[in-house]
């Protein structure tokens, strides 16, 4: 099989040999319904049981507090659209570059009687304290939404200022961290304590299956479930457990964790020789700046459009993306790159390379090499366009 | 490893072999993210693409009809929240023997300024046309939810009558075939066109993996998403695909739909075997007089517990329900017996065996005596009692 170098993991990763190991007798002999009053369905139970501690653990939260849901999105949309039908409709601010799980159901809200607000980045990416807190002055939010790292730029945020200020609004505060596990230390209960109500976790990024997420929630905090019914995860999301995708999810935590501090200073160094390659080649890196994910580097070539150089690439064998995957239907230039101030014409270039732990200091080689070979080649097909 | 006759195939059934082996590349090297730009994620789109055709195959419909969701519970609170919130508040009917996943988004919508009205049924779950047309003819309902066959009694709906009824007050029509699909032949093309809107598939239940699901959607309906985000699944349903867990749904489609008839006619006569052994033992029959699944069969033996039942059953080595897999955390009997005006002492002691196509003449006759033992034993205990 033709296996091109895998270069993109905030869309997705690798399933874990071992997490896949952990999944397949739930996909076997233990098929239990967890609800079922019988020893398949205490197993799976048993199981579940086991992956929620797991999941609490890799962020420092309590199992208690772990609500299973089927991916980011939905425990995203489930925050949003859940704290909002307990409050009296005000005002829901989320980041200009939050995913748009979390951008689209805050624009939803408006149909509720809600009046959404994008809060504003700097040219970095970074949300602006002063500016969110000019707006806590103006008028107070009642949902606040910023997330821990951004997916393209791989920015990460001031949580804790920006949820301290929040809470002297007395906000529900909310922060996507499916970028920033497994990448950095995520420390629920400090964020908890600074004003931090709910994190949303995903599996499939932490080397985990697809099918299995967590939303990670103060049980303070009110919330209607998005999918009602049996009364699953203390009512708040029903719905039989996919048993397998969550035990997975329970592994990847606790490889994430074990591993954390190993693969951060890897991926940290792949990053910088992607990063001196990549300046000596003449791109331009978004988000410089600013504090970013170890794994994550976002670029463009001016006059270079991103999708033709990642079709480019995926065909010399190397797999990056040109935006934010989930959106990647959609011909626009990035929303993140747009709230940053970058002009269109840059931003229609920009290339995402997101690394993983088992990547290597030859396929970054490797990969520099192509894409040099690879520009070259298309700025002189341009340059004889013009 | 102690492995139970297993006999609650309507709460969850055993992953077929050729499911698994067909999902176990998209838990290896094809891990891709089916939204992007490179061989990986072309690969994982290829699998879905095929997925949805096998899934639109069993029950008759087109591709682009199906709406993958995490499971039948999503799918459900979809359709009944996401139509209602295209539409002005008006009534919501779904009969009083729904899963909780259908009577509790519409109890939600209560909210949002709907009444909410159930239907009734007869002694034997069959939901009273009559008294349906009545409701119409006094409130026309703007949404209708019937399911195609009850999840306790196995009981089926004449739904192309209740839909014809239902269309004449222009209602959107809705029907949980989650219990059907793999039972019984479920024609899209027909319901539809006698004014079904929407049918709910799930995988798990027909030999496929927990974790996926399809609306089944006409696509002149208007529906918001419960999930918004990136746009996936025409906008309908955000969220990176659970690529194994829909390839897998799509092979059980196309293996349920190859052993549709043999399946059934074995699990009749499974059925037959039980219903007449449990009757020899002076057992009631729920909606005995209805046409039901093939595969459900629904008792109980005056004065016994049901709980205390299924538990002896459980020790003895049988794997049965007492009641929906999904409400059996609480201890109120049944909603779907109440519905039936079946008296509360008799309704606590309603067991339910459901049968799988892999079940045995020689399994059966092994519960029906362990059955008569047990039931022999605790009635004993309960005479002493007295």
């Amino acid at each position: 099989m033709f296996a091109p170098v895998y270069l993109d993991h905030n869309a997705t990763t690798p399933v874990d040999p071992a997490v896949r190991e952990a999944m397949l007798p739930y996909l076997s002999g233990q098929y239990g319904n967890a609800s079922s009053r019988h020893e398949y369905g205490r197993a799976a139970r048993r199981a579940i049981d086991e992956a929620r501690s797991k999941v609490a653990a890799v962020v420092g939260a309590h199992a208690s507090e772990v609500v299973f849901a089927s991916g980011g999105s939905e425990a995203n949309n489930l925050l949003i659209k859940g704290a909002a039908a307990c409050l009296k409709p005000g005002l829901v601010a989320v980041s200009a570059i939050e995913h748009p799980c979390v951008i689209r159901p805050a624009e939803q809200l408006r149909k509720r009687g809600w009046t959404l607000q994008k809060l504003a980045v700097d040219g970095d990416g970074r949300v602006d304290a002063e500016n969110f807190q000019a707006l806590i002055a103006e008028q107070p939010p009642r949902i606040v939404s910023v997330m821990l790292a951004n997916n393209e730029t791989g920015v990460l945020q001031d949580i804790e200022t920006l949820a301290a200020l929040a809470r002297t609004a007395g906000a529900c505060f909310h922060s996507d961290a499916v970028q920033a596990v497994g990448k950095l230390p995520v420390d629920f209960r400090r964020l908890n304590a600074a004003g931090v109500h709910a994190l949303t976790l995903s599996a499939h990024k932490i080397g985990g299956p697809k099918g299995a997420a967590a939303l990670i929630l103060d049980k303070r905090l009110d919330v209607e479930p998005l999918i009602a019914g049996g009364g699953h995860e203390r009512g708040l999301r029903s719905g039989t457990e996919n048993v397998a995708a969550i035990v997975g999810f329970g592994v990847a935590c606790e490889l994430a964790a074990a591993r954390l501090a190993a693969t951060a200073a890897h991926l940290l160094a792949l990053r910088g020789r992607v990063e001196c390659g990549l300046l000596g080649q003449g791109a331009t890196l978004f988000g410089q700046a600013a504090e970013r994910l170890p794994n994550t580097i976002y670029f463009a070539f001016p006059e270079l459009d991103g999708e033709t150089l990642v079709g480019q690439l995926d065909r010399a064998g190397y797999a990056v993306a040109s935006g934010a995957a989930c959106s990647s239907a959609s011909p626009e230039p990035s929303h993140v790159l747009q709230a940053m101030g970058v002009a269109p014409g840059l931003a229609r270039g920009a290339v995402r390379v997101s690394l993983g732990g088992a990547n290597t200091v030859a396929e970054v080689d490797g990969f520099l090499a192509t894409l040099q070979g690879t520009v070259r080649r298309l700025q002189g097909l341009t340059a004889m366009a013009v």
